[in-house]
């Protein structure tokens, strides 16, 4: 009696980038998770680190890299026990390889999570930062896909930017959902048949149900395929 | 540039029972926190094990005793870097004593914390699981505050076990809120000045603005006093 077995793998949560959107990460991984009591959900470690250093500073303004720092947090996790890693964060991915080359588990990479949503559109929106469209990480990805992406305007990023870091201040008012739908059917009106929202910060103030067109959510998306591998229905690639 | 200062304390949180109500308890901490960026917030390090034996099972019906696992969990968020420790499961501080005597960092008590908040009532209802009011953890803290408590019937804490666990496979429909809100009525009509919400599940389904009189939340508790220790507003006392 109450001796537990459990098959499942246990997931390694690089977050606090931002801790809000790591949060709604979880919240979504728990409603995704069939379950009948606690025990049938999935382990997460989470290491919830707002100190990160800014990754818009260090890839727009020569800001300090905080590559070390997100290699240290995973080697914790490996440390701790976790099986895979993950990181609710777009632009984060930007500094991957230095997570990869500091441990020996895989990386669950929210870029390719998303990239592999968007298999039934040829041209897609995108809304991410300015660091996460400066580092290319999906723009290289969706060439490979073989996908057209329509971008925002300098205008609209800027705007874009701003009311990302509203979000990050809990400014999560009409105006801010608002504002964020506004860009989205911008990308819509130049012809996008779906739109990324390719930062964890969007669901916090963007639903599914605003838009006319497909909301690709990338922390939904990373959450399908973490559920998926912490119950053991889909393989963990070899680490990039 | 780029060089942080961070004098703020890490918590560590003993999670999982349930996962659920652990993010709950996250989110309302992340919204407590005054900030401009994420930079300002609290870093904490998160054991979201959903696999520590079933709580109720152990105090009413001779289950597996989970205070070894939760001894292990506290062990492994204290080399991981906490400075102190929080639980967002009132039940589960039945086994406190075994947590603190594994660590040498504090254990922030939900119990303390919630008791802290009811000064200005003289009488409180109590809705808690069956195995949270058996183990008289509650009840010890309000006779030491000196205070008149109302509890529910043999009935009502039927229904109030199988509405949490409900909450606990993800059921947060309008009947189980109404029913839970029931519950609450039916306190306050034997004289309660207050109701406290001694289960992290309650606040799940429960609001503040849905009773007439006042409903002290165990994680909202919780998570101020977490807030100001992390940010060194308030003393941690010494290991119980």
């Amino acid at each position: 009696v109450g001796e537990l077995i459990n098959n499942k793998k246990t997931v390694g949560v690089l977050g606090g980038m931002g801790p809000e959107a790591t949060v709604d990460f979880m919240a979504t991984v728990i409603a995704m998770t069939p379950v009948e009591k606690d025990q049938d959900h999935i382990h997460m470690l989470v290491d919830n680190d707002p100190t990160i250093p800014p990754r818009q500073d260090a890839i727009l303004r020569d800001g300090a890299d905080p590559g070390p720092a997100m290699a240290v947090m995973a080697k914790g996790l490996q440390e701790a026990g976790a099986d895979f890693l993950v990181m609710p964060c777009n632009t984060a991915h930007a500094f991957a390889s230095q997570i990869t080359a500091a441990v020996d588990i895989p990386l669950l990479s929210i870029i390719d999570a998303t990239i592999s949503a968007c298999s039934e559109f040829g041209t897609v929106g995108m809304l991410a930062t300015e660091g996460c469209l400066r580092s290319d990480v999906y723009q290289q990805a969706l060439r490979t896909a073989e996908k057209e992406l329509i971008l925002p305007s300098d205008a609209e990023l800027q705007d874009f930017m701003s009311l990302t870091f509203r979000i990050k201040r809990g400014d999560k008012g009409a105006d801010v959902a608002s504002g964020m739908l506004r860009l989205s059917n911008a990308l819509q009106e130049r012809g996008a048949q779906a739109v990324i929202a390719g930062c964890t910060e969007i669901p916090l103030v963007l639903d599914k149900s605003m838009l006319d067109i497909a909301l690709i959510s990338s922390t939904d998306e990373l959450a399908k395929q973490t559920v998926a591998c912490a119950r053991g229905e889909r393989a963990l690639d070899a680490q990039e």
